[in-house]
Formats: structure tokens, C-alpha cells, sequence
């Protein structure tokens, strides 16, 4: 199957390339970015040297459509919602990496996101798709919404305690922290080495816009009310860990809750619950499409504590994206996406 | 006056000696150790070559009683349990930078540290010293036992707060995060580079030390309940961070809240509050005494967010002792503490 | 076939395992440990978990013969000496990584490494196997020395150089620096990270072991002299760069040297000669086996400058073995080492 | 003596104010920008809250030279060659960090620098100032020019050799190495972390602007064939370390080496040649004003190794500046330069 790639000198668009390069079934047709087309993507990535050699091209929905069997949106929010809608519009299968269609309430989206939504109908037809919480939902739809990083790291690690109705609503906070690559490319005074490096931030406090995001799954999960959540930057480039506290309804065991999880989670393979008393590190997912997870009771305070790690470029993004691609094409859905943990 | 470090060779003891050499009153006297003694000090330590020319020295509690004005202990906990009595029996005065007296309860030494206590009688003599909380209580004491790094960030956040009752019973929850200083110089598989490097960890979940020691301090100031607490080990040397969680008591607007903080503030001259929406990062206080801190208010949820930044071998360790050692003996407060953080 | 490997918890051992669980012919058949046989190796490596679930062995060379086709030593320097005679005399293919069988001369291995050799009869048949420098030594053998991390990038960035005769004698200088991962697990004062991070460090100042390696390879291409080489640690965990400078015999212009390297790695699936201008960087080839280059004519010198990169655990160490295992079966080189570079 | 800072928001003026903030005669008078005129320090430096409290003046010559005793010009390249002038015109005491008036050859500045050099009449005026090697000029002027960062780390290592006469022409090879604080605060897909974290790189390949700068020192100092040199940016804020090759013209022993470094700069404050077998690492100078050395002599190839280190911002920046002006106005050389390295 023929697939293509907008937005290939991103950070998401090169992680694709990784991933689809030894896919056993898609296969690199195009890349295309709206900035650079004309050059080589190895004048911007060297690292894809005599792997990728391939021009960027321009963007015209009616070739790709044409061309294409799937096209993965790895442009950033306020690009894909403009790009979209035309090559929907053309008949293209679209998987959108960017936050533009996540939100059904286009309102929700102008104000966390203080930008133009993109059109309601559009919206209406995009299939946010978590494959552990959602999978049915994923076959045969033409256009899938792909979740945030934040949102992808929380949404699973709260999951089994919510399905299960464990937690009492207004207890969640979920203090999460971020590599930088989270950050794309954007070159400012506050992205550079020198601002981050030997740092450790906080940002979009009480505002970042996952948020509602996770709100509205929460929902769907049974979870009604407002969640605390904010981001921090680590100095590293990749890896979340999302920390998550929530008052448990009742006195539940530590051990009543590993099962929980691991009955819950037992048939995913891209989920690894750890032993009782082990809690993951984000290395111990790099450059792979795992979320590791471990689980504390505190007895003291009768909360409990989840720890939640993903790659945010892998599970949190374009690992995800091909992990979608695979199920709505009905494809293995680990294919291309064996990747082992680069450690150390 | 004569100062002497014992533990000169651990992170604490360096940042020790990086502050006395330009103390205008206090003068390094003798350095000591109990594993390295008769070597110099520039042999572990080559930065300190031609600054700090000492040999390392036994320790003899009463030729340093005999010596020295005031001992600085930085020794680990476990350590200062044992030689902090043998010094004060001999008339010392001496301020205890590990954990081993901060907990007037001995059971709980025991229960969160897993050591043997010190002898109850010693432990009711120390003065636990936060000079923003307590400042006078520590003037004119023989012994003191200086907050733990993690305390120091959280307690300075919640003090307003809870002071001022705007803060609901069992409602805090305290993310903290850590450069990887903090652990000193133990050896091991888990402290080296190549597992904490582009790597970020929870450890102790739940079951963090300094927990007791904040609890205590906070039902001194009237907030009775027990916290959540975790701590995470960032990819960088120096600085904390403890992002706080609280639900509110009432309608509180965040106009009202900086007015809080600041005037609860106003006259601390190491204490740092960012102007409304501005919050403050590690780097912010690198090498020196401050502590910095921003608040959110969070309509959605009723909670506040408050963000406190320390360097924790600075104000969360040897900067603090000296703090303490001035007001001690009623000196200028910021004596040898005018460090400006080191940017970038 | 089957394969296993010796001194599976070490970072070479971690690396050979992300590597032959995804080859097309090796398959895992057993895993060895000195010191932690009978623990599972997830417990010493969490990101294998669901991955390799294999319990560490004891070393039994017979039942190693018996059961297997290959046997990857990656045990340190002084170790392998012992173990691989043991494997060797009962018929085992024995890939070694450390460098107890690289030096010819076994007085060398003395001088250089302050530890017992091997026995001269063993080090007599190991082949040193660099396959892009003399791949056809390695078909058809029983016993192989890989190379060192810094010999491979110092080597294959001189060869062309050296080969085609261009460089004076006694002018080579080569600068290395290393990710911190080369130093293994060893836990020390001077490996934990608190020295390591925000540092950059020079060691073994014109003393390292590589050097004879270097030299012994390097005279047999036709390069007679000693070369002046020096080694430094990089705050990162992975990546080399050699740094190589050496003087031009003639006047020859960046074209034809260009075209020299190009010419000479043409056919070469792991290296990678930039274009003209560019340079690569440690990332660039990052979790892969590829080794890039770029070189620099200095006409206001008459020197030329060539920068060589590896990671230090693929193509300076598992990477290496395993397309020296492909060779020596007779297998396509390259299977099994279709690694994209992780990036960012 | 008051004293002003223009282009303060850079890193290099950052540094300034750190150091003139508690230095005993100079007084910051006022700060400078180009570009945020207006704008308090404290909005682009929080570290700076509630010490330098001031706002960014208009630079106007004029009152520039009525106001101030003293004037660091921490611009870049190519903006310090149009204020210098103005600001001497109106008889203001300069010291100047930028590479603008360093080369007296003006075609040299065009050649490397790629930019308009400064009136020639200008150029002859500045004093290249680097006290170790030229103090006795430094006095009594009023334009200084102060070194590069590099060409300090490597005239300082280099200098003992030189003034002896024990290398030989044309054997000198300099490999330096920065922490990235260096490249200042351009914002380009090139300085932003995920590019450089994890990552080593070489860049500006024999062609960087220093190399003419410290030929033209060595020069002076009887040293007078072309370098080869080169840079590389390592993943850390701060630190220089130039390893060092040259040709010893004769047999000359270690010890004999050792001698001429510690007689060289035996009452020099600022610099610390390591004991015999100690190589000083980057950390070990960190935020001070020290360049620390060591020296090996390689019988093997009759070349010796100096490794050099300096914090760019201190000895290879404002610090440097600070011990010039220091010595342009007779007070103690040292004066507000007293800082400990700090460390970890």
C-alpha cells in the first residue's frame, strides 16, 4: 500500500519515515511539506541518508488522492485543519497527527487552543481513535484523529480505574512532564539549548490544551468532572511520564488493583503493567510504541498513584498513527511497529 | 568566627566550603572526614585547587570544641545520629544538614528512614530551622537541624496558604521533582550517567522521607492531615521543583492570592514570588539562596497550582545552614548569601 | 541458528539482544550472566520486558557447544581471555567483543592494558575483523576479535587515506570523544552522573589501549608510524567522533579526495561519505550501524581533517559483531542491521 | 566608578552583571539594548528579580560618556564595529567583547568573518587585551579589545611553549571543544535543544574566526606558521576545553615541561596547572575565572598534549573583561573576581 507523508521534516514526519521505511506493508510513496518543497529531505535530515532519498513535494490533494492509499498529517494544529478537509474532500484515507479535529466542540477548540477551528462537519467525521479504549470505533473510517502525546499517556494509565468506576469524580490531577521534542521545531528565545539544558520548566499552567481532550474521553469513560493537569519540560528530548493521583472510592488493595490492570490491559501488546512496587522509567520505552505503567495504593492518604510513560513521538505520536493505520486497514496491528527500547 | 565542615568531601560540604571561603565572618577552620582523612581536599576536589589548601582531618569532638565556633554536619543520615551527640556533649554548636533530627518522633525515624533513631534526648534539643517559618526559634540555640531539600521547596509553597487557612484538610498533593545532586555521591548502578541520562524517573513512590518531616512542619502551622508526596529524579545536577495541589476553601480570586503570597513575603530577602502568570524555572535560582514561586488559580477545579523552585544544595541544604548559622549568632541574615544564580 | 550471549546484562550484551531479536536467521537461544545467573534479565532490563523473558544462565561451554550455532562474548577485557578458550576448545563460533584478542603481539596487550593476556596460541586465531577493511578474513572462521569502539571510527575514517598513500607518516593526530556509554556499568565516583553531566572530560591522556590496535591495523593498510591519539568523554550516553587530522604528501584538492573516499566506500552499505561542506554529527547515526564521514582540506595548512561517527554500541561494538557474524555464515551483511537512526 | 553594560541581554552581558553586581569599586549605572529599549531586565532574566532591577536605556553616546566611568560593550560581531566608534568619539573608556577590533589586518576580519570590518583608524586603537600574555599594554588605555573565548583557552596553553621555543613551526593542531552558550541566543533550527542534546557536532570546519586571531598572538609571541584548528559544540551550557598538539623540538622530559608551565604562571591568580598525571575537566573552572591546564609529553611521538579549560562566559568572556578593566584602572587584578567554581 501506497502511503505519504505531510509535514516530513517535523519531528512527527521523520519518526513516521522511521516507522513506515520498514513497514511490511505501507511503503514511502511521497513526502510533502508546504515550506520546502523542491528539496531533498536529506539536506534537512542527514541522519536519512541513502535511506530516504526522496524531494519534497508540493501539496495537491487531487494527486495524492490519485496516487495514495493513505496519507498521514503530521502538520501542526492550525496547518491540518486546512489541509484535510481537501483531501477528504478528494476521497484520500487521512490520519491527522495535530490536535485539530480531536475536540468535537469546535468552541472547546478556540479556547484552548485560541485559534480558528477547523468546520464542524469535518470534525463531525474525524474518529479520535485510542486503539486500547476505542478500537471498534477505528475500522473502516477514512479519517482518523490521532490523540495527543499528554493525552495518550493519561487516558491509558486512568483508564482501568475509571472503566471500573474506582475513583471519585473531582479527585484526578495529573502532573505530567514532557522531553522537548514535544516541542517540534519552533526556534525562539525559550526553545534554544542554552534556555533548556541543566532547566527544568512548567508551562501552559492550569491551560495546556489536552486538557479538554482528555476531559472528553474521560467522559465517554465515565469520568464526568474537570481534571487538575499540567505539563512540565524535562531537559531530554524524548519520553513523557505522566503522574496521576486520584481518591479511590473505597479501600481497595494494592493487589485488587494490579489486578485491575492487568486483566484490564491483558491482551495489549504495546501495554506492559510492571510487578508489584516497580514503576517505569520514560527510557525504558525509547524510540518504541510501549506504555509502561505501575501503580502505587497510598493507604496513608487512600489515593491512588499511576505512573504512566510513553515515547511521545512513538506511542504518543506516530506510533500510534501507524498503530491506527494497521487496524483500519485490518492489517496485524503491531506491524511495523516491533520496535525494542533503544537502552541505554 | 571558626567554622569547620565535617563531611567536607560530599556535594553537601563542597557547596559548604563554595560559601564560607567568601564569608565575611565565618572563616574555614578545619575540614573533616571520617573515610579520607589525611588527604587534601584538592585530591577529590581539583575545582577547589588553590582555594580551599586543607588536608582532611580526623574527627575529635573535643579538640574541634576546643577549635571551632560552630560545626557544620554534613554527613549522611545514619552518620550525624552518631556524631552530632559526641559534639554537643562537648559544648558545640552544630548545625545537622542530615535527616537524623528533624523527626521529633523517633518511631517515625524509624518507619521512613529504615535506620536506627538517634537518642530521643538529642533529637528533643534540635531546633528545626526554616527561618521563613520559624526564624525565632533558632536564634541563640546550640543545635540545629536544618531542613531536608524537598521540605524547604514544599513548605515555603503551602506556608501562605495554610497559614492563612484558604486550604482544604486532606486536599494537597505535592509532584516533585529533582536534580539528580540531591542522591550525593553513592555509587551505584542506579546513580550512574548512562541510566539517568536523557531519562526520567519516580522513586520512593510514595514513600519519600521527607514526608513526615513536611507533615509535621505543616500541623505546626495548622494544616493536620497527611499528604501526597512524590519525588522524580530530573536528568540535570542541580534545582527542585514541587509543583503543589490544593483545593481551595472558598472563592479565592488569583488577585487575592498573589496579594497573599506577597505580603506574606514581603520582607523575606531570599524568597522570590513572579508576577502574576510568570513562573518560575530551576535555573532561575542556580547557585543560589532564593526561592522562587508563582501560583495559578484554577476556576475550573477549585484547586491552586503553586510552583516552588530551590536550588537544593543552596537554599535546600548548605545555603540554608548558613542562613541559619547567621541568624544563630545574629548576624546579618543574607552574610555570605548574596549569590546570583548562575544563568545560563 | 542459534545464538547466545555472554555477558547478556552489560551494554554491549543489551545492545546484541535489541539486535538478534528481530534478525531474520539468529534467533536467541540462551542468555549468560558471570554473576546474576538464575535472575530474569528483565529484572536487571525492564524495557525487555514481554520481550526477551529469558533467565540468565550459568556458563557451561559444553552444553554452549551442544546448543548452539554462535556465541557472542560480550564480557569485559580480562574476562573474555578466560572464557573464550573454554568455548573455543570445545568447537563453539565465538564472536568476542572485548579487546583481549586484538593485540598480535601479546606484550602489547600487557603494556596497554596492565592485565594477564590471553594465551598467544588463542590470539593467534582470532581473526581482527573489520569487515569494510578486510572482510574477506572473516568467512569461514571459527573465532573473531571485533574491534574497538574508537578503532572503528578512527580507522575506517583513514583508511582511504592511508590505502591511497596521501598521508605523510608521524602526522597522524586523532582527537576522539565518546558517549558516556563506553564506560559500561562500572559504578564509581567518577561514572556517577553528577560528574559526568554538564563536564566534558579528557582520559587516559595518550595512554589509551585502542591506540595499538589503531596502529597494528594501520600498518598493515601501509601506515608505519605511532599516532598521537586522545580520548574524552561527552555529556550524552551514546556516539563517537573521531576527530582526524594528518598531513597531505602533495598538493591535492578537496575534489579529488572527495572522490577518493567515494570511490573507496562506494560499494560500503554502513558507511556514509557526506557531500562536500557537510559534516556529520554523533546523531546522525544514532541506535544504528552506519559510520558517516565528512572531510576537510585545509590549503592554509596542508592538512586534511576527517570526521568519522559511530554509535559506539552498533558499529563500535553489537552492530559490528553481528555483521561480522552475517559474513562469517555466509549471510546477507546487512540483515538484521536495517536500523534507522533514531532522531531526534 | 559606575559602570554601564550594553547589549545586556545577552549571555555575555548576563554574565557582566553577575560579576559587576557585587564588584567593590565598578557599580552598574545602567544597561543597554538595541532591540528591547523600555523593557526591564528582570522580563528576559527573571533570575535577576530583585537584583538588577532596571530598565533597558536607548544607547545615546552622548550621555553615555557623561554618565559612565566605564563602558562593556557585550555586542555581537559586526554591531560592536558601528557603537565603538560613537561611544570612543565621545570619549567614553571601552572595553569591547565582540571579534570586531581583535584583527588589525582588516582583510583578516573580512576573510573570516564575512563582514564589514571597523575603520582601520579604530582597529589600531583597541588593545588586545589578554593579561596573562600582554598585561603591561592593558594599562592606561581606553578601548580594549578582549580576546575570543577560544583564542584565550588555547593562547594560555599554548604560551609556555611558545615564549620557551620548545615546538616546532607548523606542528601545531588545536582541537577545542564549547559548551553551547557560546552560539548566545540566535534562535535557528541549529540552536534549538532537540538538535543539540544527545548530540556531538563539529562545525565551521578549519574555518573558524578565532584561528586568525590566535595566530596573530602567537605571532607575537615567536610562534609564526599557520594552525589547524577546530571546534566542536559540546551538549553542556558552559566550559571550553582546547586539547592542545604540538612537535617538541627536542627530547625534553616531563618533569623538564611541567617546571616551565609552573614557573610560567606561577604568580598568576587566575591560572592552575594540574599536578603531574591530572587533567583538569571543564566542570572544575565552572562559573570562575580560572583557566586550568595539564600537560603530558608523549615519548612515543615526540609531541606534547596540553589540555586548557575555561567557563567561555568567565576567562573566555565577561570575566576576562572585568580583569581588564580592573587592570586599565590600577585595582587589584582579582577584584570582584573571586568566584568559586561551582560544583557539582
Amino acid at each position: 500500500m501506497k502511503a505519504g507523508v505531510i509535514g516530513a521534516t517535523g519531528y512527527g514526519g521523520a519518526e513516521l519515515l522511521r516507522i513506515l521505511q520498514s513497514h511490511p506493508t505501507f511503503q514511502i510513496e511521497s513526502v510533502y511539506s508546504s515550506s520546502q518543497q523542491g528539496k531533498s529531505i536529506v539536506d534537512h535530515y542527514p541522519h536519512l541518508t541513502d535511506i530516504v532519498p526522496m524531494t519534497l513535494e508540493e501539496i495537491d490533494p487531487a494527486a495524492i488522492a490519485q496516487k495514495l492509499d493513505i496519507v498521514f498529517l503530521a502538520t501542526p494544529s492550525g496547518v491540518s485543519s486546512e489541509i484535510a478537509p481537501l483531501l477528504l474532500k478528494e476521497g484520500c484515507t487521512v490520519i491527522d497527527l495535530s490536535g485539530d479535529f480531536r475536540l468535537k466542540d469546535i468552541n472547546d477548540y478556540e479556547d484552548w487552543y485560541k485559534k480558528k477551528p477547523a468546520p464542524q462537519e469535518w470534525v463531525d467525521q474525524a474518529v479520535y481513535a485510542l486503539p486500547e479504549l476505542n478500537r471498534s470505533s477505528i475500522k473502516d473510517t477514512k479519517f482518523i484523529s490521532n490523540p495527543g502525546c499528554y493525552s495518550t499517556a493519561t487516558l491509558l494509565g486512568l483508564a482501568p480505574l475509571v472503566r471500573q468506576g474506582l475513583i471519585e469524580e473531582k479527585s484526578v490531577i495529573v502532573d505530567a512532564k514532557s522531553g522537548v521534542s514535544g516541542a517540534g521545531q519552533t526556534a525562539s528565545f525559550h526553545t534554544i539549548y542554552n534556555e533548556l539544558n541543566e532547566n527544568f520548566k512548567i508551562y501552559k499552567v492550569n491551560a495546556h490544551q489536552h486538557i479538554p481532550e482528555i476531559e472528553q474521553m474521560l467522559s465517554s469513560l465515565g469520568y464526568e468532572s474537570p481534571i487538575t493537569f499540567n505539563s512540565h519540560l524535562v531537559p531530554m528530548t524524548r519520553g513523557i511520564m505522566a503522574t496521576i493521583y486520584a481518591t479511590l472510592k473505597s479501600d481497595i488493595s494494592q493487589e485488587e488493583i494490579n489486578k485491575v490492570y492487568n486483566d484490564f490491559y491483558e491482551d495489549e501488546p504495546f501495554i506492559r503493567v510492571r510487578k508489584n512496587g516497580i514503576f517505569p522509567a520514560t527510557k525504558e520505552v525509547y524510540g518504541s510504541n510501549f506504555c509502561d505503567m505501575g501503580i502505587s495504593v497510598d493507604t496513608r492518604t487512600g489515593r491512588v498513584t499511576v505512573v504512566s510513560v510513553i515515547d511521545n513521538l512513538m506511542k504518543g505520536a506516530a506510533g500510534q498513527a501507524v498503530q491506527n493505520a494497521n487496524i483500519l486497514f485490518g492489517l496485524e496491528e503491531t506491524a511495523g511497529l516491533h520496535f525494542i527500547p533503544v537502552y541505554p
